[in-house]
């Protein structure tokens, strides 16, 4: 087998088999196959789409790529979520407590950020002490201890997808529909659980900007999972506006204590009751949805999420204290941008306030960057609530006066007010199984 | 400037303009831009292909790359001929005496061949002493003396081309129309020659397979060279069977040397003097094609193109009187190929006697393979002609006994004969200007 004629074959639209895909992926991390032969196979597949069984192939094959965890040691069925990434989004920090105090095991392993804000694990590093290095043996025994753990990818896992990545962002290649979606269900699959969860967001703030790319996304990996034997759920979520009123770690950690104390923003609390739900459904906790939520609910209610929140910081070292008595660092410098007129607040485009979090310092540039943990914004006002001219509509914070003042620039452009509400698409657009 | 934005921006289907392309070129040879992203690059063009304004300045870019040479010291209009390549083409030989002895100097560097049998540069090197290295000064020297000189590529002549043609040849991104015509004329723009005639063949023995691919290489090359301010004209020509009846080193030479006293095959006459004619005019030598190819008519009649031959092949440190006495070494080992029935040959497969001379050691399989001079075909009678069961269709020459063997086996499901003769298409399709 020659690497040239498989990119010819692809390039020319025909159908790559089982034995094909491996060849390829055995060899490219090999290094028996250069980078150059790679990413023009790659803008190939860009060009050519791939068929979903070649995508599920080129999955497993990533996964094999690589160490796998066996997760059947924890006696029941565990389940992950993955969500494609938005502005403000801390479901995990929430659904992890929640899902696993109603009794279904979440091994989770997380990136780092890169963009807008952090990932979760920077996200857990705002908490004083919290560990996000365990081993494989310390990461199992928590889980079945307490049936939770997320920790920063480890090991050798998915190497080829880490190559590959690496190599498609660099050679305009990544949104490739095929592409994308083996690269996230490789790292589910190596990452054994038998239920997967996908959040998969389309808006200004989400790398699907359209709701039929983020369909397709969708359905593609919904698919895989399902022809790897994995249960699979994908739910299409809104991003037009950042997720919560938090956006920036030590802030969304914050926001999520108060969420699983029954305090989180409406929309916050609607997506990961519908993800959480799903991911009771997936570990065969419940047998529909509309209990799951019923289920979850109770765990806030109870106490039960917000202790299992606790004792996972604890576990893993961090002071759960300092997140209980909202001891966390927040950035000093903070100012509030103040209405100009009084009425409804038009929609916060996402991707804006993304762009201003990072401008304070809460992302990350490239990916050796630093990050000002305190850094961030919180919406006092979300689009549709009324403000009164002169009332806060969000606050900025950052460890940096000359930042602050950027921020606040470029914050004084981001937000409308009128006196007519604005239409806001549904939250949740649709579950595909 | 990113390239990656120019690999997006080319994916996309935007075109790029001529600063951006320089940018990649010069980026390129200087090692700034890797294989990786090229090849990337170079995939997208294959699917979204380039303007003709892209095209050319790709070409000037890359002409631009490495030396260039002046040939207006030779006080007169020089012209250069280049052929896409075929088997049995050997009509550089013909066309150089035939032109130069009608007053357009001819300064011409050729390749080696890669594949069925050897380039112009393989072929010369039949005769004894000849010297396909000379120095620039050497090379202007000869042709300003006699008109004519036929080196090897020398020197750091389009560097560019060197390094994306290598690159194309492992990603599956050779056959793209404007990367094609980029290439071929790169080399003929840095090369110097003011007038440029392009020998365009279609057909099974051929590159391009079809008329239409060859017409749109035929035409883009055309409008290359006279956006770069060159008289260029291109011919398509047909390349289903051989031209003239040798294929092989000396056996070509032979056959090249009998044309040019007035013994040549009907075939390879008509697409030299065509081709010839066109470099007359495109040397301001003659007014029209048809006044040219009577000139050219003359100065083989006349005896002045076998001598100009002769000349080229002295000053070159060649033993013309080799050429002349026939004293070439030809295969030591041969064997007839014997009509199997009476009737009219059938077409003879262009592509399969260029495997077939490959096989008897004519060509080079990879590029520091050896080559067997003396080996190749002659075929004895053409697609059209009338042989009875039992004579010669074709002999074949080798240096080796078991590769002769090989090769007449091979030969033997190669030609049909039948009662009908064979419909042939026109040898010369078409003329672009």
């Amino acid at each position: 087998m020659r690497m040239i004629d498989l990119i010819e074959k692809k390039r020319d639209g025909e159908s790559l088999s089982k034995s094909e895909i491996n060849f390829i992926i055995k060899s490219y991390v090999s290094g028996d196959i250069p980078d150059y032969q790679m990413s023009a196979w790659a803008m190939a597949v860009y060009f050519r789409g791939m068929s979903l069984e070649e995508t599920t192939e080129l999955t497993l094959a990533m996964a094999q790529s690589g160490d796998q965890l066996d997760l059947s040691a924890l006696g029941r069925r565990s389940v992950d979520k993955h969500s494609t990434g938005g502005v403000g989004d801390k479901t995990t920090l929430l659904l992890g407590p929640m899902v696993a105090a109603c009794g279904v095991p979440m091994a989770k392993m997380s990136g780092r950020g890169l963009g807008h804000t952090g990932g979760t694990i920077d996200k857990l590093s705002a908490v004083p002490g919290f560990r996000a290095e365990l081993t494989q043996e310390e990461f199992l025994a928590q889980v079945k201890k307490i049936g939770l753990s997320v920790i920063a990818q480890t090991g050798n896992l998915v190497p080829a997808d880490k190559l590959l990545y690496a190599l498609r962002d660099v050679t305009a290649t990544v949104s490739s529909i095929p592409l994308i979606a083996s690269s996230v269900m490789s790292k589910k699959i190596a990452a054994g659980a038998q239920g997967i969860v996908l959040d998969v967001k389309y808006g200004s703030g989400a790398f699907m900007k359209t709701v039929e790319e983020a369909r397709l996304l969708a359905k593609t990996m919904a698919n895989i999972g399902k022809a790897l034997g994995r249960r699979t759920i994908a739910v299409l979520s809104n991003m037009n506006q950042p997720l919560g009123r938090a956006v920036g770690n030590s802030l969304e950690i914050l926001e999520a204590a108060d969420a699983l104390q029954g305090k989180g923003p409406e929309d916050l609390m609607k997506v990961s009751l519908e993800l959480g739900a799903w991911m009771l459904v997936a570990g065969d906790a419940v047998p529909n949805a509309g209990g799951g939520k019923e289920v979850l609910r109770q765990s806030v209610a109870s106490g039960a999420a917000w202790n299992k929140f606790l004792s996972f910081l604890t576990e893993q070292g961090g002071d759960a204290g300092a997140v209980a008595d909202r001891r966390l660092r927040v950035a000093p410098c903070n100012l509030p941008l103040l209405a100009p007129d009084t009425g409804y607040v038009q929609l916060v485009d996402a991707q804006k306030i993304g762009i201003l979090a990072m401008v304070l310092g809460a992302g990350r540039v490239t990916k050796d960057s630093p990050i000002d943990l305190g850094a961030g914004v919180v919406l006092t006002r979300k689009a549709g609530e009324w403000a009164k001219a002169g009332e806060p509509l969000m606050q900025l914070y950052s460890s940096n006066q000359e930042m602050l003042a950027e921020g606040l620039k470029l914050a004084q452009n981001l937000v409308k007010v009128d006196s007519v509400a604005p239409k806001l698409p549904p939250l949740i657009e649709e579950v595909i199984q």
